[in-house]
């Protein structure tokens, strides 16, 4: 680039050099020559007229590694890796190649899981999974050793500083070590010792590359944590002010033994907080003075009424403001990384414009997979102001196209509209039927019906009657209806457009399942009895009646993703917890264990003689245990219900010491947290929802509308032609067959041009897009004001139209 | 004003005339000569130079008039009455001002407050207020006659046509109906029947004057029904089909009553819905096997995570719509009455401006307890454009300036400025002591000292003894210290200043109560106990460090108003509910009653013998019963904590009939609206409160600074001798000592002119017009389009500075 001055005057050439060089070539350039970065690519300059080709070839090589440069920096952008962790030379490179594949990936996935997983097996380990010592010892280690190679790739990539620096990778490392040492220790000695720090397993499940969102739930969980701590002090406090005044008031009656002591006092009413000993609590005060109420109902409506929503206002406040913040960066990072691709991609000739060879040279490295229709489809509908280049606006909109399906729009409306002429009025008989209001009021009916026949003859079961194994006749009749009902919507719809609805995906699998519930009835196999009882889910297609639950259900499954991933950050949470627990109260609790604590009754288990009859009067609660993970996952999950887990305190705490409290205390306040965000983010994902779609007043009546996001193109027959020349001669792309394809369906067509529609569903991004529109284009002015880089000086003449003009389609 | 055109080149005649007169004069009018309404008030025009005084009082009283009808609008703008309600001749007027005064709004409430406390004595009441049938059934005659007598006054206000159309009204005459029926029923039988009618009573205090607040939030509740409804659905849906599968999964075990029936496990999972049952529902399940858990978890996963947390969202939703609607229309309706009162109030030769003395008039009738100053320096902070006369545009900000409590700016700093040398030096050290940094940390670390040695010292107590009545030493040091500072603080600030902030005035209560409470410790007072027991609270100053919660502690005092509404609004759901509880399930539960029931142990008191010890091992359950008003509201809170409410409507329902969950149940759902309605709103307003403080940058950091709404006007001296002339001579206003206090004051204070100061404590509604501010804008427009009425077409020049300046003061 430096002295781009001297090629300035070549203009017309076919093969252009790029702008900017990668810098693995850069650095290929220095090692070679070190100290000259001037020196490019060892490429000598070709003559006009008569290109040398082993120039041409060297030429081709360097574009090649542009390409590839270019699309680490998009896929950086996407992921939101900082630049700074960009791979600087050669070496780096292939580390970096090495540890950015799907492979990769799922290989360092798997490793984390089977760590995490381990824990089944581990000493207090599930029964039938139990595995000797040295078994899951070794397995550990194996496990161990991976992520140090996985550790060790990294290193390669991101160099030794950069290392260091990166905080993440650090604590990966420490904790790597540790678990490393123990686990030689645990092999050596040939038994577990007390592992808290298994814990910290989950560590490297957040570290992986696929758990990118987790890793920004807990961010945002931590961003919410400082104002969240302060309400929390105000709760504390309030807390121990009413302690004292609770013990001061009630602890002259003997038989409260919720105030007998400070401590007492402080624990009740922090169980009082949680209402999970509500009203027990107040009880033995509200017989001897029935105004004793009103310290109880005090507390409460200033507590549990008051402060705890406080809580709610406060996080829910602070997330919006940090899912703002995330999605600005998140927009501005990744207009960075088109910006430094952009760089990559212009060639000296034309500075200002990326053509559809270097676009197409990018897309073979960014998406391996796509065919080179598509590259050649999204190209053109990134190419919206119809120049043969792209300018740098046109392509910051690289992301939205990306992830089109691009299919060509059918000349006719329907499937069958080749088909001869009596099929045809037969099959379009059908599609008006189906299509038909009525025929789905039929079946709302029919499934209202359903409905209601399940529910009497469910209540006719009562008397205790197991499933008899004969296949009641209102089962086949309905199931005939449905299996009718799917027959028809697929020959009427063509079987394409049928199943691109999500409601029509619901209706097929419920009426598959139920077919086979209707075989495993038939043929009397018991562990399929399941998916008979599922049969009530076929009532949910009523709710397609009504707007309202159309919108809700739909938004549900936009933020799925996030809720999948919510949920993941609660399970890693429940896993460090479940290990700590295990460590420390496994096998306290047992039946009749806590026959001294107040809890005592729940842990009974005794044969109790009433009149001539002895029944076992049982507790149960010795089944909330912590004797391994998957008991302790339950346990953890009462826990989080809240209601009653102080007995599950008490219990353990009377078998062990009064500090135990503090671990169900925290993990109480640890997932009243995530539980607050959660809220938070349903509450705020449903606002935002109803918000964009009153803003917009979008169209939502069409219940088997598709609302995604869909793009249009259109493809004349010629450009279709030269884009195979060019494909075929200037690239050297093998596999055209795609391409080849588009050609013969254009011919074939008899029209001069196809539309091709390129769809994708929408995500949370799109709507942010929309919604803030006007903020988007503020943040986009900063930004460029501040970030304005010294590259982009020599492109101040963006967008002017004679320049694009001047350029070809390659 | 129909033949306005004669009397319009009457200009500089002393006396002007109003352009519309008041309706109640046209009223008068028509009766002395039928069909003329162009008689105007019986007033021979008055000829210039020689007024006629038989004329000019004839015109007085016609101002009086109009006076007085611009002063029903206002209050009709301001309690947002509708404008068809607005009385409409001389007799609706005697009559509604009759019925609009805070005597009759008293009246109104006691006699509500009465009919709803007698359900105190009623049949099953509380013990020590029990009355004999013929006292109670007399005063609740005596009350609903009252309450006709209302009724009547206002059918002679609104005429017989409004009255019927007015739904409410119309209610609450259908309701005393039945009551009064019901009540001589009473006193004929001398015996009470199954009066679930009293559960109407709610209605009497809802339609008070003074519950407007209530009103209005039980509108707000039903205006977020239908969504609610949708939602709440959605939720029984997927219960039901939950209780199928449970039944058919669980019914075989024998050991599990939760799911022995369908009726059982639909009641099960209503319950599972609020908690109050988990784990226990789980554990028989989970006891054979550990996989019928996931059941369990999914199913709380829908319900409880996400579709309450959905039913939270609508809600928040629609609130927030509803606020803003709510808001629009209430400023808009105050628009309006602004607008009828400035057509009453204009003169005919100044048809587009209001002055001084009108305005005078209008006050004397809107806010007669307002001294002559005020009403002037409210004038004048209307009158910013600082013409003689105020434009509608002006006027406008009626509403904002009429609640302003005025005070002379002080010329100097401090109260003690005027004091002799010496004591000026003391008072301005104590002032700089107490307002400084230092002190206040001080006394902060006090409280921190104070509060740790209060928690040792309860701590110490521990071994149960009870109060010693000796004082500690500990109590009287910091009791004197908080004294101390006290006396410092109002000496160096001076009283005015110091109780002017609400957490010195918190300060100072907490310190007296203190004394009190040393008081009673010395004198060994019993019953004066519970204010020792208050000393923690002391504790809560150390709040004031921090901003947030400054922040969080000024927002509630703000809502507390709000938020009283609504707490009085759950309080009459819970009336409605108690009285037909009382009516159904008074005295069915006692102790040891429902051995039959599953609950059975919670309502068990039975002596227990263990090793050689007898205990009383007691259930305590049978005291949430509904044996009196006061008992079923306690029984009725603990049902709204949710926790447990099972076990009182298990014990219930087996002492009479299923039919009884329903109850349970309805009150079950209705509280979950109340509070889901609780929590929007708090999350709303903490939510705006943190945009407004964002939005406007607040500088919140002076924990004294007062933030209200203020006013500043001046006043030159001879603008205040001026009016005093004019309110002696031409008004004839006979107390006239707050405006000569003024003369003298500004006389006194050497100066020319006086700074006034006007403050009111900001509210919402402030709040929400600078948050809307744009959006106001566009409604007054949309609102003036849509509404201009022809009245105003006469005010077309309305602002034009030349005709205001043509114009004198009075």
């Amino acid at each position: 680039m430096e002295n781009s001055s001297t090629f300035d005057n070549m203009t017309g050439l076919t093969h252009d050099r790029p702008v900017q060089t990668s810098s693995f070539c850069q650095q290929v350039a220095s090692v070679d020559a070190a100290g000259n970065y001037d020196v490019v690519n060892n490429v000598v300059i070709p003559t006009p007229g008569a290109p040398d080709p082993r120039a041409q070839n060297s030429l081709r090589q360097s574009w090649e590694m542009n390409y590839q440069e270019a699309a680490i920096y998009l896929q950086e952008g996407e992921n939101n890796d900082k630049f700074f962790t960009h791979p600087r030379n050669a070496q780096a490179l292939s580390a970096y190649l090495f540890a950015h594949n799907h492979l990769f990936y799922v290989m360092e996935l798997l490793t984390a899981v089977l760590l995490m997983l381990l824990s089944l097996s581990e000493a207090p380990a599930v029964p039938f999974l139990r595995l000797d010592v040295y078994v899951h010892a070794s397995l550990e280690l194996l496990a161990l050793a991976t992520v140090a190679f996985e550790l060790c790739m990294k290193l390669r990539w991101l160099g030794f500083h950069t290392f260091i620096r990166h905080k993440r990778t650090m604590v990966k490392a420490s904790v790597l070590f540790i678990q490393f040492i123990e686990a030689i220790v645990v092999l050596v000695r040939q038994t577990s010792h007390l592992r808290v720090t298994r814990a910290l397993r989950p560590i490297f499940l957040v570290d992986c590359r696929y758990c990118g969102a987790v890793r920004r739930n807990l961010r945002q969980i931590f961003q919410s944590l400082p104002p969240f701590i302060d309400i929390l002090l105000l709760l504390l406090f309030f807390m121990v002010i009413f302690a004292i005044l609770g013990f001061c008031l009630f602890s002259a009656n003997t038989a409260d033994p919720y105030f007998s002591t400070l401590e007492n006092s402080i624990v009740s009413l922090f169980v009082l907080v949680t209402t999970a000993n509500f009203p027990d609590v107040m009880m033995p005060a509200y017989s001897k003075n029935r105004w004793s109420c009103i310290f109880f109902i005090v507390y409460l409506s200033i507590e549990l009424y008051f402060i705890m929503n406080l809580l709610l206002a406060v996080v829910f406040d602070t997330f919006n403001g940090v899912e703002k913040m995330k999605f600005k960066s998140l927009l501005l990072h990744k207009r960075s990384a088109v910006e430094h691709a952009f760089q990559l991609l212009v060639g000296r000739q034309r500075p200002d414009g990326v053509c559809l060879k270097q676009f197409d040279g990018l897309m073979r490295f960014y998406r391996p997979r796509m065919t080179a229709r598509d590259r050649f489809l999204t190209f053109k509908a990134l190419n919206r102001s119809g120049a043969s280049m792209l300018s740098l606006q046109d392509f910051y909109k690289l992301y939205e196209v990306i992830g089109l399906k691009w299919k060509a729009r059918r000349s006719g409306e329907h499937w069958f509209d080749d088909l001869p002429r009596t099929a045809f009025l037969i099959l379009k008989g059908i599609n008006l039927l189906v299509k038909s209001k009525a025929f789905q009021y039929a079946m709302y009916l029919v499934v209202a019906i359903n409905g209601i026949w399940i529910l009497v003859e469910t209540n006719m079961l009562n008397d205790g009657v197991a499933w008899t194994h004969v296949v009641p006749w209102s089962y086949i009749i309905f199931l005939t209806i449905y299996g009718v009902e799917v027959l028809l919507k697929i020959t009427g719809l063509g079987p394409l457009k049928y199943f691109s609805s999500g409601w029509n995906l619901f209706d097929f699998s419920v009426t598959v399942f139920a077919f086979l519930g209707l075989i495993a009835l038939a043929f009397d196999m018991e562990p399929f009895y399941f998916i008979v009882v599922l049969r009530p889910f076929q009532l949910l297609r009523l709710f397609k009646i009504k707007q309202r639950y159309r919108n809700v259900l739909d938004t549900m499954f936009e933020l799925f993703p996030r809720m999948a991933s919510l949920g993941l950050t609660l399970i890693i949470f429940y896993y460090s917890f479940a290990i700590v627990g295990m460590e420390f109260f496994a096998d306290v609790v047992y039946p009749n264990c806590c026959n001294t604590s107040t809890v005592a009754d729940s842990y009974r288990q005794i044969n109790v003689t009433i009149g001539n009859r002895t029944i076992l009067d049982e507790g149960y609660y010795y089944l909330n245990n912590f004797n391994n993970i998957l008991s302790s996952f339950v346990t953890l999950f009462e826990l989080t219900v809240v209601n009653n887990w102080y007995i599950t305190m008490e219990g353990v705490t009377s078998q062990t010491t009064h500090w135990s409290r503090l671990y169900f205390m925290t993990f109480y306040i640890v997932t009243m947290v995530v539980m607050t965000i959660i809220v938070a983010f349903i509450l705020d994902a449903f606002v935002f929802r109803m918000n964009y779609s009153r803003k917009n007043r979008e169209p939502l009546d069409d219940p088997e509308d598709e609302k995604g996001i869909v793009f249009e193109t259109e493809v004349s027959q010629t450009e279709a032609l030269q884009t195979l020349d060019l494909y075929k001669h200037t690239l050297g792309v093998t596999n055209l067959s795609s391409l080849q394809d588009m050609c013969v369906a254009l011919e074939r067509s008899g029209h001069s041009s196809l539309v091709f529609l390129g769809r994708r569903s929408r995500t949370k991004s799109d709507l942010s897009m929309k919604m803030y529109e006007e903020e988007i284009q503020e943040w986009y002015e900063e930004y460029s004001r501040t970030n304005l880089q010294p590259d982009e000086t020599s492109h101040r003449e963006l967008d002017s139209p004679e320049v694009s003009a001047a350029n070809s389609i390659n």
